[in-house]
């Protein structure tokens, strides 16, 4: 363990109950019926619920775990710990699994002899979603795409003379073999994309979000990197889909197109300004969103519709062909609704990595060839945390002892947190380099095109325009330092865990000041891996009620597939 | 409460516990959400799950259950108490609705500040079964209705002039009205029934369970008063329904027609001898099953199937056109799966009673214009819940918890116990006098017909013409003095509590040995309401793993639809 980390924070209960627990789990995964035997309680009264009805008696419990197909592989999203005495605790973990299935566990754990075992036990699940084609209204299609129906898929699948289909390929039902008379399987086979309305394909406009922006353009003639890495592995384009005004927002709404639905909180705004992606993976529309998240722009819409998000490493996956907003924190990212899906994704766009040197402070550099280092620790700030809303605060900390147990990865807390007050200058430093190369990269149009933006995005460019190279100067060096400490803070082999966002999605008619005051505290948690450059993971495993709130994964420069691997369960 | 009842047996649990429990129970009948809010504990940690995800906090609970429609009308089917420490406790409920639809409710109660209230919660469902048509064999079939499917439903609902809709009329989707021209709908209107083939059917043969039976048999002339009771409250026939052969035996085989199918507990016995309309109505092909209770005929199948049974007073309903057995303990009853079409069914039957002195020792009859007197007090005897299995004594006491919960009646033990050695002398009595009556009923078919009889029911026939009028006489004595302790121990407003039978159903292949042993140990404890004529109620509450076994109420003499209050949930 790390010299700046100290032992495991108090809330994450006893390290002998949790380890009960763990094994618990390890052999539901495995199917070891004899050890999830041996873990529940002998005798006549232990409890055992599903459903409708109870089995009762140690006897009984076995019999119907020996006749039960395995438990299917899947995620521990939040585990709560309920301490009633020194000998006795119910734990309750929610669970989701790949095909969206959903579940809870309760379980009352007695310690008997020093040893810890399940007396009662309550299980209910609820079957994968089901992605009928939602009805959306015209102003609802129009939110999310930024290309009509009528012209949707844009670009067909191409075969990749090097594809093969990939030992844990995303089994999508209607994958097929490529048509390039190989026989093999694109690892994105069947996967439909939302191109976030950023990235150039041939023959196609860039919209950005702005009608003026899009009559303004001409087609493209090049497919950018990312897209094509995605093609190549047999995936294929849904639609473009909308963004935040120039995506210079984490709101999720445009004036000009509208809110696109985020069904995971109706009436609630999807968090962007990776927003029509978002919107269509959530509402089942396409299965991978391909976006860019400068400030928060994967992570946001990721946390706020309750799906699994990458922002890569800086400079790890190329950004030819994409309109930039701000370069030195612009990355490309994804969003979908199972991890595989997002995991294949990333495999395929982190080949493109530039090797020129990038925007940011450093020049370490992803390197896809080789395996990235496993994560072995997980780290939890307390003075991070605390920038969330109380109860996302508690729905953040039953999620890193789900991640802890499910990984099993320590979770350690750092002695050297990050002090409140130095944080408002690496933020405030962050948000002025955003404004700064904002304002460098859309200038032309914004002074061209009088009237054509939000008054609300116009303002921020009038902010920026004042800025002077001075001003940048300064706070790049107040970043330089920050990304140092970030980087001696989440060493390779170590992930950084925090909220995603402070809470969960406002609603769409919240009041300008509590839209500003959630921006706000979201963006001082976002902007981390923002201005170092780190990659980010943001996973759906927290809940405020019934509302999706994300824990975020922070880990060390080109570690973005050993995040994955951290938050993939295991058998 | 009766001197001969002491307190309360220890296993109820913590009184305090109990009345916080009710008082959740009745709040969630009543959808008192006030109160159930102030039942879970305040705070941020209290955790409700259900279906796939937990909700944190007393306020997200609180919202929820503000926005929720009222929990639909239940049984409380079993409660388990898994007592933690003084002040904590898990409390498991499950529950059965009226559609059939079951559910768990498992919940941590914690005392704070002397008051009990809720940290964890679990609830999860299923939805009431649909009966559609299940596939059968021709063999099945066979098993299961004495009449071919060509000839059913047999007897049209005929209108009777005074059949009004009761208050709670049984709500069949399609319950229409009477076309008498009154509008009017009896209580039974749109309930299928299908009837034990012992009852008299103007224009039908009876067959009794015995081909030979049948072949000697001409077309009824008149339909007996039970059945006619039903159709004039707007019931229909769906078919005459098979019977062990001379309602002889509790199995529910068959060597003629076969064994008809337990859906409740595949591959075991139906029980008897109201096999046929126990697997019609478990099957959801009848709603309602009319046979009748000599030793536990209605009691057993109703016990190994999971309905709710009647075994009605001795006398109160006319056995007026019904194939007698043995007169002094044969008695009408019914099946159904569910308490309000069980209630209907027995409104319409009782009307039917005889005023004549009847065979059984006492004269006290059922009146069915009065209003039977409520029950309040339930009485346990520890020395016949011993008769049963281990697992079903278990079940026993979680399912009398249940229902003293559900009907805030109070549990007490009785002081004056019926001995095993004393019961063994009764049990030999009733035995002899069933055997004695059962070859005066049935020895002129008997002797006429050598051969014609399963072997083992003959066998039985041999025993009964060996006995002597002595032997009943003095055998009908201890009975007389049996049914006076028996009425000691059930006084007007009591109801004695027992399992139904001493374990699930059989397997349909077990050893003679095993048979006989189930069928010695459950005639022990059916044999109480039969030797006294006193009515008795079977509540599908107990299971033994996944297998039902019945909950037994015994009440006073006309106490039958009292009994059935008991049971009723009530908002």
């Amino acid at each position: 363990m790390d010299d700046a980390h100290s032992a495991a924070p108090a809330w994450l209960g006893d390290p002998n109950l949790l380890a009960a627990f763990w094994r618990y789990e390890r052999a539901l995964m495995t199917n070891d019926v004899a050890e999830l035997d041996e873990l529940f309680a002998r005798g006549g009264t232990t409890v055992r619920s599903e459903a409708g009805s109870a089995l009762v008696g140690h006897d009984a419990i076995a019999s119907f775990r020996a006749a039960r197909p395995p438990v299917p592989l899947r995620h521990l999203r939040r585990v709560h710990l309920r301490p009633i005495s020194a000998d006795a605790a119910v734990i309750i973990a929610e669970t989701i699994r790949g095909d969206r299935g959903t579940g809870v566990q309760t379980q009352l754990w007695q310690r008997v002899e020093g040893l810890w075992e399940v007396t009662v036990a309550h299980v209910s699940t609820v079957p994968g979603l089901q992605f009928s084609a939602p009805k959306l209204t015209a102003a609802e299609e129009r939110a999310i795409w930024a290309t009509p129906e009528a012209r949707r898929p844009l670009v067909e699948s191409v075969a990749h003379p090097d594809a093969v289909a990939h030992p844990d390929a995303v089994a999508h039902p209607d994958a097929q073999a490529h048509p390039d008379g190989t026989g093999r399987v694109g690892s994105l086979a069947g996967v439909r994309v939302a191109v976030k309305d950023l990235f150039a394909i041939a023959g196609e406009r860039i919209g950005a979000g702005n009608p003026t922006f899009l009559a303004g353009k001409s087609a493209e003639t090049t497919t950018s990197p990312a897209v094509a890495a995605l093609l190549a592995e047999g995936a294929e384009i849904t639609g473009l889909a909308q963004t935040d005004e120039l995506a210079f927002s984490i709101a999720g709404t445009n004036v000009h197109y509208g809110t696109p639905p985020n069904p995971a909180a109706p009436g609630r705004i999807p968090g962007g300004s990776t927003s029509g992606p978002a919107s269509a993976v959530a509402l089942g529309l396409a299965d991978l969103g391909l976006g860019t998240d400068t400030a928060g722009s994967i992570r946001v819409p990721g946390s706020y519709t309750g799906l699994f998000g990458l922002r890569t490493t800086h400079d790890a996956v190329s950004r030819e062909g994409l309109v930039p907003l701000a370069p030195s924190f612009d990355t490309v990212g994804l969003l979908a609704r199972d991890l595989p899906t997002l995991a294949a994704g990333a495999r395929a766009i982190l080949s493109t990595g530039s090797t020129a040197p990038g925007n940011s402070a450093d020049a370490a550099r992803s390197d896809s060839a080789a395996p990235p280092a496993a994560i072995s620790t997980l780290i939890v700030d307390p003075s991070l945390v605390a920038l969330a809303d109380a109860d996302t605060q508690a729905s953040f900390e039953a999620g890193l002892r789900a991640l802890s147990l499910a990984s099993g990865t320590p979770v350690v807390q750092t002695s050297s947190a990050i002090d409140p007050a130095e944080l408002e200058v690496w933020f405030d430093a962050f948000r002025l380099v955003q404004q700064f190369e904002a304002w460098v990269s859309d200038r032309s149009f914004v002074e061209a095109n009088p009237g054509a933006l939000d008054p609300a995005i116009s303002e921020r460019f009038r902010v920026a325009s004042g800025l002077t190279d001075n001003q940048a100067l300064d706070a790049r060096l107040v970043l330089a330092r920050a990304t140092v400490r970030l980087e001696q803070l989440v060493p390779p082999g170590s992930a950084l865990a925090l909220p995603s966002t402070s809470g969960p999605a406002p609603e769409r008619d919240a009041s300008p000041a509590e839209i500003d005051r959630v921006r706000g505290a979201t963006l001082r948690l976002t902007c981390l891996a923002s201005l170092s450059g780190l990659p980010a993971l943001t996973l759906p495993f927290g809940r405020v009620g019934t509302l999706p709130v994300g824990l975020c994964l922070i880990g060390a420069r080109g570690a973005d597939q050993a995040l994955i691997g951290l938050a993939t369960p295991r058998a």
